[in-house]
């Protein structure tokens, strides 16, 4: 049988590139010299302009491979060719992977030692997410379920408004939260969504098991699908009649509760 | 002796008073059917564009009384001429108040419950203040100290992040940030800079005694002629090296951190 690790190891290094599209994303990336960054990928039909130029400096002053592709081929990297305007660049952040990979190590980890996470539903403000992961770093969560469709995406802003703290916190992947969710059930987790309309409090929630946080929209809430998939909703008691919290200070109350 | 309580409640009202300004945000506010406006002012000087028609025709609609004045006149009520394009709007505020009000009463109140109180020293972002506001309000806080300068003052972006929760909040203006904790702290409150150099955390507070917490600029912290009136200075402990947390979110921390 062939030795599997060298593939893994492949696997997990690609499991860990975000890539981000957009001219000026990715030129304030290459002129970021605190972020990592893997390859250049540039689309043959770009006009070699001023932008494209000062990219392609950028990225040999910094000795980051730059790759070129046909405007089909860029597109299957960026996954977005609306948007992509021909460039997308490659970030290895240590600590981006994917909720299998999280479920797959936990399980084979004989240790078992319960973890808490935040789960992303439909969050769709950088500045929120960005601080999510500021806050959710800071209170010592064990990582971020970031779905890849519906939530805002990680790109320069978001970085930015988390102020480093994305290279320090798992960002789990996923493609929907829904069934995700039900693999983290299957193995054990329980799944708690945030609803002003909860009966069940934060603090009633003990630290025993492994417990996923949801955390919904912005102004929708937690959506009914993954709604479904929670064992429990959970409401923050507030004085004076206020309805909600921003979810940023949702995200910090939940991770720092054990602290305070 | 003349009875002063009619003086006195007069007064009360007009400290309760919050004059926005600029042709935007007077309109917006006039349109807000929730806002509680109290007066129109406009400067003569006006030319009688469509804009002011729509503010005069809105101040009739809501039977708000409408003040006209020439241009020096104006600038005395809006206390900036250079931005208030000749308009004024007189919004009553039913928490909104002096740090003299607040202490006046709790000396005069036999019971003294200890009270807990925000102090913002320079908060410039008015996203951050009126998240400030929202969580301080859901979180219990007896209210938040606003100086008239150095800070983001309430104008109707600060109204709308708060989402409602600053006419639930008593707002203490005060002249001077320092000068004002110095009275608080003749009257036996503690005074407790956040900063997250200090040795001390925030769980080692005791509830006991009369508490203001004081919340630093964005980016420099709390100012030194401030740090001079604290009697303690305090920290949020934080895991993986995070230097700080949003200061919207350190305010949220610390008014709930009794209820998680």
């Amino acid at each position: 049988m062939k030795d599997s690790s060298e593939y893994l190891k492949k696997r997990a290094f690609y499991d860990s590139l975000l890539t981000i599209y957009g001219r000026k994303p990715v030129l304030e990336a290459l002129e970021d010299p605190s972020l990592p960054v893997h390859k250049l990928h540039l689309a043959s039909s770009n006009r070699r302009d001023q932008l494209i130029s000062r990219m392609e400096a950028l990225a040999e002053e910094r000795q980051v491979e730059i790759a070129h592709w046909d405007r089909k081929g860029l597109s299957r990297i960026s996954k977005n060719s609306r948007q992509d305007q021909g460039v997308a660049l490659d970030l290895a952040l240590p600590h981006y992977g994917t909720c299998e990979a999280f479920l797959r190590q936990y399980k084979n980890n004989s240790e078992k030692k319960p973890f808490e996470l935040l789960a992303l539903d439909g969050i769709t403000n950088p500045q929120n997410l960005g601080m999510i992961i500021r806050s959710a770093c800071a209170g010592g969560m064990d990582g971020i379920i970031l779905p890849r469709k519906g939530c805002a995406q990680i790109d320069p802003l978001v970085i930015k408004a988390s102020t480093g703290a994305l290279f320090k916190t798992p960002i789990l992947r996923c493609e929907t939260l829904a069934k995700s969710l039900a693999d983290f059930r299957e193995a054990g987790a329980r799944v708690c969504g945030l609803s002003s309309h909860a009966a069940m409090t934060l603090a009633e929630v003990s630290g025993e098991m492994p417990t996923i946080f949801v955390l919904g929209n912005e102004t929708r809430g937690v959506s009914d699908t993954v709604a479904e998939q929670c064992n429990e909703l959970l409401r923050i008691p507030m004085h004076n009649d206020v309805e909600s919290l921003n979810v940023a200070v949702t995200a910090a109350l939940i991770s720092f509760r054990r602290q305070l």
